[in-house]
This record gives C-alpha cells, sequence and structure tokens, in this order.
C-alpha cells in the first residue's frame, strides 16, 4: 500500500521539500544495495539533519503503519536495506558530522551518516584509528546496524564490541540513549549490543560514540604460499592456537591469487593459495621474533614461499588488492552479477569447510572465489552468474545453501560480517532453533506495529 | 508468602530429598552474599545436577508465582542473588562440569557451577587460560551473570566479551541456547549479551561456552610511588592514551599501600600512592621497550620510585597482595563492616573522581582505602563501618551516594564489575534515563510472572 497523500505531506513537512523526494531516480537509487538481491522500490526517500528529526519522521510512520527502512550508504551485501514492503526510506547520509573526538578517552561522538573512511582520514591527526573496515565504503551506522568486523576484528573486535554509548529512535519516535562511556560496566541490560547488528528491525540509530585504539606505531607483515587451500588453512587454525595475536590473518584462493596478478602491476604471486598475515605493534624487535614463529609454523606446513619484510608502500598495494578483490572479480565477468557467499565457523573447521566449498565448485563446475578473514573463521566466496539464466543461478543459489547449512552444522554462523538481510532469513531458525522465539517477541515488544525495516532478519 | 507445602514436594521430587532443604543453616548460608546488604532468607534451596531439573524446578515456580534466585558463589558485593522475597534458590555449585575442551577452538564448555579457579588451573595443561579474575572464589555462572572482569579486562575484555553460547532457562523453563562457537558473527540479535549481565532476572545461565586466551609466555611488571593520588591517576591515564596495551593497569592508594606493608612480609612500599604496570607478550625485548615508554611516562608525571624487574616469584606475590587487599581491611577493623564502592567513569576522569574521593572522605572524617583497576577507569572505595552505628553508617552510605553520582555526571557507571543487585538499583534511572523503561519492558517480556530474582536491578 503506497503512503497516502495526507502522509506524505506530513513526512515531507518534517525535513522540507529539499530533503525530501518521490521521484523515482531517488527512489531507484534506494532501491538496492550492492547486493544480488531483488531491488525494491520505496514510496519516498528523506534525508533528515537530526536525531530530532528522525523521530518525527518515524512517529508519523508508526501512527501511519508505514514501513521505514534506514539507509546508510547503500553498501550491504544482503540486501539489507531494500525496502522490501516499500514505504519511507530515511536516508542518514546527512547526518554526517563528526561530533565530538575525545583524544584522552580514546572515544568519538559521531552522527551514523559518518563514512567510516572519512572518519579514520580524521582521527589519524589524533594519532587514533577505529579498527572494523568492512572494505566498502559504508557508514559508521550501517557498520554498526550490521555489526560490521573485516580483517582487523581478529585483534581489535568487530564493530559491536566497540560502542560506548548509542542514541536511538525507536518505532514510537521516543529517543533512548543507551550505553555508557566508562569502558567497564556491570549497570543493567546491554541495549547497545541489543541495538547493534539489529539491522534497524529494533530502531534507528541516530548517533554512535565509538571506543578508539592508537594507530600502531609498527607494521610488520608477511605473504606466504601454499600448496593447497588444505595446508594454508591448517596454518591459519595452528597461528592461532600458538597464541600469537596477529592484527590480520587473511586467506586468498589460488583463483583469487591469480585475478590480483592480472589485474594489478606490482604483484606476481606464484598461482597457489596465499595467506597474508601482519602484526601491529610499538616494537619492531618483537613483531619480527613473533612473525619468525609464523614462519616455523608455516614451514612446518610445507609453505612454498615465505615473503616478509614488506614494506610501507607494498604492505598498502596489498592491502588495496585485497579490498579490489571483489572489483576485479567483476571485472573478469562482464555482464554477469556475483552471488557472494558469507559465513564462519570455528576456527579449527576452517580446513573442513574450505575443502567443502572447492570440492562442492568442482563439482558443479562453478568457479568461487574463496577468501576471507579466516583467522576469524570468516569465509567468503562470490560466484558469477546471470540471474535470468535460471539453471546456473539455481546451482549458484544451491552451493550457497549448502555451505551455509555446512557452517551451521559445524557450529558456525549463517553470516560472520554481512549480516542477515533478505539473504540469510531462511537459515535463522537452523542456526538459533527457540532461541529465534525470544528475537522475535523481542522485536514485537519494540516495534509492535511491525514498522522498522520490515522483511528483514525473520 | 512462604512456598505451600504441595510445591515443596513437587520442588523437591525434582531433584529428590538429598538435593533440597528447607533446613535452617542451609536456608541461612543462601540469605546473604559478601556485600553489607541485609540478609534475607528463603524458603527453600535446592542443588540441581542438569540444565533439564533447572527447567523443571523454574517451570514450577512459575506455575506457582515462586521467587526463584540463582546462586554461584555467594562472592557477590551487592547483593545480587540475596533472596529478598524468599522462595526458592536454585544453587547451582553441584553443576561444576568442565564439559569439553576445544584447545583447538580456543574454546570451553562449562557448567555454571564451575569456580573459575579451577577451571584456569585444568586450562593450564592445555596453555590456555580465561583472562577475566573477580578475585573472590566465584563461578563461572555468577561472572556471567554480572559482567565480572577483573584486573585483566583492560587488554582480554570482560566476561561478556568473551562468550560464544549460552543455555538459559527461561522464566517457563524452556531452555535455549543462544549464541555460536564462530568467533564472528553478525546473525540474529544478541541475546548472549542479553543474558549476560542481566543477574538472573531474565533467565538462569546453565551452560557456559567461553572463548580463551594462550597463555602468554612472558610477563614484565613494574610498581610505581608518586606523591600524589593526582599524579598517579593522571599517568595512569597517559599511559592509556599513548596506545600501550597493558594487561594490568592498577591504582592502590597511599592507605591501602600502608595496609600491604603491614599485612605482608615481602613489602615495604614508600607509603605513598602505587601504580602496578603489567605487560603480557610472546617476546620480553618487545615488552622491555614498552615498559621503557611506561617509565618515561611515569618520570614525567614525577614518579618518585619505578622497580621494573620484578621475578615471577615476586609478581605472584604482589597479585596475592593486591587480591587480598580487602581481607587486609577487614583484619585492620576487627568487629566493623565494609560498605565497598564500586564505580568506572571514562579514563580521563580518573584524576577527577580519585580528588573527589580522597576530599569527601577528609571532610567527614572517613577513611577509605580507594583502589581499583583504574587503567579501565574503574575504582573501588572500601570504607569500614558498624551498621548499628546509625549516623557513622549514614556517612558512608552518603558518601557512596555522593560518588556513584559524581562518577554518573562525569558519563560514567554506578557499577564498574560488581553489578546492580540491591545497592545500585537507585542509580538506573540517573545513569540510563529512559532506556531503562526498554530494560523493564524486556523483563516483563521474559518474565511475565516476575519470579526470576525478584527486587534486583529495577
Amino acid at each position: 500500500m503506497p503512503i497516502p497523500d495526507s502522509f506524505l505531506q506530513r513526512l515531507q513537512g518534517v525535513v522540507g521539500p529539499k530533503r525530501f523526494s518521490t521521484g523515482i531516480s531517488n527512489l531507484t537509487l534506494h532501491s538496492k544495495d550492492e547486493s544480488f538481491h531483488a531491488p525494491h522500490l520505496p514510496d519516498a526517500v528523506a534525508w533528515p539533519k537530526s536525531t530530532g528529526e528522525v523521530s518525527q519522521l518515524v512517529r508519523i510512520c508508526n501512527e501511519g503503519k508505514i514501513p521505514v527502512t534506514p539507509w546508510g550508504a547503500g553498501t550491504s551485501l544482503e540486501g539489507n536495506p531494500i525496502p522490501v514492503k516499500g514505504g519511507l526510506v530515511i536516508d542518514l547520509q546527512q547526518m554526517n558530522k563528526i561530533l565530538e573526538i575525545r583524544e584522552d578517552d580514546l572515544q568519538v561522538d559521531v552522527q551514523a551518516g559518518v563514512v567510516f573512511k572519512d572518519l579514520n582520514k580524521k582521527l589519524k591527526q589524533y594519532g587514533l584509528f577505529f579498527p572494523p573496515d568492512p572494505g566498502a565504503s559504508a557508514t559508521i551506522g550501517g557498520m554498526v546496524a550490521n555489526n560490521a568486523s573485516g580483517i582487523r576484528a581478529i585483534k581489535y573486535g568487530a564493530t559491536k564490541d566497540l560502542i560506548q554509548q548509542l542514541t536511538v529512535v525507536l518505532a514510537d519516535g521516543e529517543i533512548i540513549r543507551p550505553g555508557t562511556l566508562s569502558f567497564k560496566t556491570s549497570s543493567g541490560l546491554d541495549l547497545c549490543r541489543l541495538f547493534a547488528g539489529s539491522e534497524g528491525i529494533l530502531g534507528i540509530i541516530t548517533e554512535i560514540t565509538l571506543r578508539l585504539t592508537g594507530i600502531p606505531p609498527e607494521f610488520l607483515s608477511a605473504v606466504v604460499s601454499f600448496a593447497t587451500a588444505k595446508e594454508a588453512s591448517s596454518t591459519i587454525s595452528q597461528i592461532i592456537r600458538s597464541g600469537l595475536s596477529p592484527a590480520a590473518l587473511e586467506f586468498i584462493g589460488k583463483d583469487a591469487v591469480r585475478l590480483i596478478n592480472k589485474y594489478t602491476e606490482e604483484f606476481n604471486f606464484p598461482e597457489a593459495p596465499l595467506v597474508f598475515v601482519e602484526f601491529h605493534g610499538t616494537n619492531r624487535e618483537g613483531m619480527a621474533a613473533d612473525l619468525e614463529l609464523v614462519r616455523e609454523i608455516c614451514e612446518e606446513n610445507g609453505a612454498s614461499r615465505f615473503e616478509a619484510g614488506i614494506g610501507r608502500q607494498a604492505r598498502a598495494k596489498l592491502w588495496d588488492a585485497r579490498y579490489n578483490l571483489h572489483d576485479f572479480i567483476l571485472r573478469e565477468y562482464p555482464g554477469l552479477e556475483p552471488m557472494a557467499i558469507d559465513t564462519a565457523v570455528p576456527i579449527s573447521k576452517l580446513p573442513k569447510i574450505v575443502a567443502f566449498a572447492e570440492e562442492l565448485c568442482k563439482e558443479r563446475g562453478i568457479i568461487g572465489y574463496i577468501f576471507g578473514h579466516a583467522g576469524s573463521g570468516n569465509i567468503h566466496m562470490p560466484m558469477m552468474g546471470n540471474p535470468n539464466d535460471k539453471a546456473t543461478w539455481a546451482v549458484l543459489e544451491e552451493i550457497n545453501h549448502k555451505l551455509v547449512a555446512f557452517a551451521i552444522s559445524l557450529g558456525g554462523t549463517a553470516t560472520g560480517e554481512h549480516g542477515v538481510g533478505i539473504g540469510k532469513m531462511q537459515y535463522m531458525e537452523l542456526e538459533h532453533g527457540n532461541s529465534l522465539k525470544v528475537m522475535k517477541k523481542i522485536k514485537k515488544l519494540l516495534d509492535p506495529r511491525g514498522i522498522l525495516n520490515p522483511g528483514k532478519m525473520f
């Protein structure tokens, strides 16, 4: 049901005509994220500039039972912000102020629309940074809503672990500020971590106080090649087990390595599974000793090549290549679309899931680019296909399904960092069992009219 | 209202007569924790051995609207497990099995009644440990319910940060298992962190899967004396700000130092505020360089004495002394009882709250022993008094109140690690504002008959 005119007028009245649109180009821009999920147009888009405006918008939508979907940068990979029931999209990108940097407390207050790359650029002059890095140009609000993590979660934690305080607009328009500015607390129920990762279905997060980290003065990286994915993933599992604390520990499958060689000028790796490992710290000698331990573990596992002593510039290029991998895959297959798999397992199960993924692809004749934040058990596998080629697309869907179900059977999760959105809804019961009933009850409690990002999570 | 006989019989039927008691000595043992809060007898105590038995007990209590209070080791400091409404105490100390150690995943499954010291003793042979350490002989279940943290939270996180999965008995007896064995997840609402720290008011936690850490091969500690508490606390704030990552950073006020000198044979510190700092790592040289940086910061802040190079044995004694501080205080005042203050502030506010506490005590002529996990902004201050001396006790209460209110006004929290229990209920509105309404709604949702640890938190 489209938004009635009287409500459209009231909603527009909140933000004014310049920050409100029902024009098709704006609706189209807010109809899809970066996933393979089908787009759906909202009825209207509003660009509030304050928590107060968000509150007014949500209050009106609640009155009219109008679906409300919050929007960050639209970089999600599971359809998380697609307004599948139409209604109003609240685009938070104009709430992009860094409100206060309290360097002595290692904290920053931001509006939800701040892009995390802009935040880290600004924080650099204070010698600080916010560690989670989803790769894409996500907003902090989107990262909080999806509990984004990325390559450095293994050392610094995911977004959820670094939230001090939130400002949240509830379904009835009420504004709450759960959390504390203290590092430690045992006070009351942890609402921050209930709203974080809730993908907008419980409330709209408009401001966030994040805990920051000092930029480590020293980095030390190594790139290691292995003959097989099994050897590479076993090595990763053993590095974690050894008690070392790498800041990043990435796995890149053979096919993905081939694309890095092809699309970068700098690199010409052996066409074999790669492991990137990186340490952050204050003391180069200590880190070098840690890296030496890594070398021993790699060699015991049959590493064919161990390249350490990578300079600052080469390291930056290496991470660029890692981040651009998704783009390289798209460039390799013009006209095709990716179906990205995101799943995570306990670290000892990494070799199993990698082997399972490889076998599945081989069996079905599909090229799946396996890579991921393997040090935290998180595996991605984009597969390319034409959504209109129903037969092939069905095979991709089947592989996706089998891999996620296998991950859950290993004690893992349907999604390591992309969130549930549309794509992972079907696995919620398998993963959570009767805990799902409690989640649904909480949703119903906090959003009794079901207006907040409807059609998502469950 | 006492438990009706028919219900007593049914409850006893679940666990059998040997694990059920209405005898006064057992009731008395379960009427108080280690806090100054008034005891209250339950009507009965049951010692279940399995989650199934807990479920049956809770189901019967729910039917009869009988208050149920879960019990760990009774070492809480805010009256958290005092059965203020009578009813049934479920003592989980016979659920004390370490169910499975998965060393390759750095995980352990335990029953709630496992004592954390026993767990760490067992884990030692695997080279692993569970970092949070509340000092007292708490059970893991109690630590989860109160989000215990202790000295090492600054590096390794609090209990809540290290939970993979929980088994929880809900108010109606249903058993859920929220969480995942994967390190990373973005799947669904975070029920683990909702139940953790909920002090038994939302459900009874019976089993826990914890994330573990490899025992660091190297330790490096230093003890630093300062002329004033202001200098000591400013130094701590600057060490954190510098980007160093100590595993512990403790503050011990002048009066507490005096007691350590008096009650230990090993130590004879200058009678002045002390800072303990400790690093954990794999490489001694790197850690020594970090400690050198600490020394520079300390000297810039006027440290009068910097003692590094403490051996393994002296270090152990040092931590023993720190842990025994509470006992030393009790020994110093036979016949008096402690009122322990626990509060935490953003790290830059540490000098302010320490100065405020010192002034308050001076002004009112009370000896308060200030110390705490200052690196995480967490300050404790036990004060001694006779609860029957109403006038003095009222002064202690006033100081407690002023200090907590001041901490909250600085952006801090009413409780850093002891939990809300009875003692901090009065501050919940001040600290959480209208977020408290949401907490209360969730309580009502999950425990509609109000049987779970009633009279606590809010």
